[in-house]
């Protein structure tokens, strides 16, 4: 898509310090990676978020986290890594292209994500779920 | 797999809220949500974790993500969702059987992610990339 830079990115308009290419998926490293090694996966094709990937595309993104998540590991000699995918501005979604984010990670870094509540009931927590397979489509 | 609670949930041999069901995939609210509607999507055959699940399950996967993403949002009003699954104790992950968090965000919900740095130099970095890519198998 014209103006999208990830786009540009995999079609090599834009540098990028390339990690993996394949016919369908590119990955790169995030120039304000959390940990070093913090490798950013896209889909070639231009779709805004999850929700518009072409689900055919779910075998080659798996194929290239694990490609990846295995080489960021050894690279970075991380004892772990998280799979971000963010949809939406309020989510934290900074450019409108699908991508993962493969952040390495170590033993005692001291990040945490955010903190969980819970529910008044299990009735008001099957209520929420009723509430969401209510709007399955 | 035997004394994995994730495999237990999905056999229906532990309660849950369950969201989604398909032949593969099995989706339920997180016990402890970030917000309500915070759903943990799960492969209902047993793999650790994202190196190790076969990759033909991507695109059941995406699908599951598309609907119980769009679901949560309508459900709970939310601007925009993470998808976040995380690989090892280091990076988080609690129950070692691979799931992807879908957590409904809002503006200004106040959340972050981790803070990032950056490469001393282009070279540093693309120093980084020879690294990973050298470690691809």
């Amino acid at each position: 898509m014209a103006d999208c830079i990830f786009c540009m990115i995999a079609e090599g308009k834009i540098p990028s310090s390339k990690v993996f290419e394949s016919d369908t998926v590119y990955a790169f490293l995030d120039l304000n990676p959390v940990h070093k090694g913090h490798t950013l996966i896209i889909p070639k094709k231009h779709a805004k978020d999850i929700l518009r990937l072409p689900p055919e595309l779910g075998r080659d993104v798996v194929e290239a986290m694990q490609k990846v998540g295995r080489a960021v590991m050894e690279a970075t000699g991380a004892d772990g890594f998280n799979v971000i995918q963010n949809n939406g501005r309020a989510a934290g979604q900074e450019v409108e292209h699908v991508h993962w984010h493969i952040i390495p990670r170590f033993d005692g870094d001291g990040l945490a994500f955010w903190a969980q509540t819970k529910y008044e009931s299990m009735d008001a927590m099957n209520a929420m779920a009723d509430q969401i397979r209510a709007r399955l489509v």
